[in-house]
């Protein structure tokens, strides 16, 4: 695959996740080890990857996920149809998918901007990397915060001790397409700036 | 360029930055545009971009830069001595790097990690999308955050309104070198867990 596509076509994946293909451990490693090549601002690599495949686990862990997920949507009530119905279908199948992969980062967030954009961007890079890594290798994923709402319940189930802050979780599964497009957006004209906020960046 | 070697070499790079080698504006759109391709969080693309090439701008947030970087480095004598050296040498040069790049997010970050980490979410995979992308173009860069303890006046200078946040501030070159090689980690089996807390991946 070439690199530009790789980058332009890494997709929210929730509707083509293969719920039915097993991951195998060694593809999963593989990716995790790229993430960890991901810089972190003073290479802290405060990190931990909880790596969730007991079904009993996801179990308990879906309720939480839905149980937000679905709170979530109802207030969404007037977005894309298509966003919706794909977010949709993700919490409808969520303990079905083959693997959570969760990232926590040691310690807690401070509520300050100028310590908070190191925090998380010591760990946001490093998952992207994976989500790259996951795509060249025919899989997908999706960076969900839904159960962070109950962060304390699903860190009791995982037995994340305190002081500990969970990122996300990713549900990882082989795709059901061999490719996907890019991704229509906001032009970079609309969005970008040259020297000064509101000047044109060409 | 291979795929894993791209997601294993794209380094933070503060000492190989070409500081007398122009970048061109479309080697930064190209980047740029890859950048967008990154998923937000549901999908609200909340994103604006800075680019800094002239000189004035440049001098004002390296005052900046200079002053947060020193007073953090001095609180860091401990620290490994060529990770030292290579943040003093960009604190040294701040200003000769041809371009910063300031990823900006509309909205505050509201202090809490279950909206938060949404929040950072929407700009981080984008942000290393457009390392990822420099660095197949032969160029570098790394996300520094010191100019934020100072972010009030940083908005002043580039006239970023109320509300916005600056998520960190990117120096970007060509690079002096024509490659990197993968850095050394704390292994996946230190850090990766299955299932539960403390349970060996493997």
């Amino acid at each position: 695959m070439e690199i530009d596509h790789l980058l332009s076509t890494t997709r929210a994946v929730r509707r083509k996740l293969d719920l039915d293909r097993p991951v195998e451990p060694a593809v999963l490693e593989e990716c995790l080890n790229l993430a960890l090549q991901a810089p972190t601002p003073g290479n802290v690599q405060a990190w931990r990857w909880l790596v969730v495949r007991d079904q009993g686990v996801k179990d308990r862990l879906g309720v939480l996920f839905r149980e937000v997920g679905e709170a979530y949507l109802a207030g969404k009530a007037d977005a894309d149809p298509r966003a919706l119905a794909s977010g949709r279908h993700l919490i409808d199948v969520i303990e079905r998918v083959p693997v959570f992969v969760i990232p926590v980062l040691a310690g807690r967030p401070a509520g300050d901007n100028s310590t908070d954009a190191a925090f998380y961007g010591g760990i946001f890079p490093a998952v992207w990397n994976f989500q790259l890594a996951l795509r060249s290798r025919g899989l997908g994923s999706t960076l969900t915060t839904y159960h962070l709402a109950r962060e304390a319940e699903a860190a009791e189930i995982l037995g994340i001790p305190e002081g500990f802050t969970q990122a996300g979780l990713l549900p990882v599964a082989y795709t059901t397409v061999p490719d996907f497009k890019p991704a229509s957006r906001v032009p970079l004209a609309e969005v970008a700036y040259l020297d000064s906020w509101g000047t044109p960046l060409s």
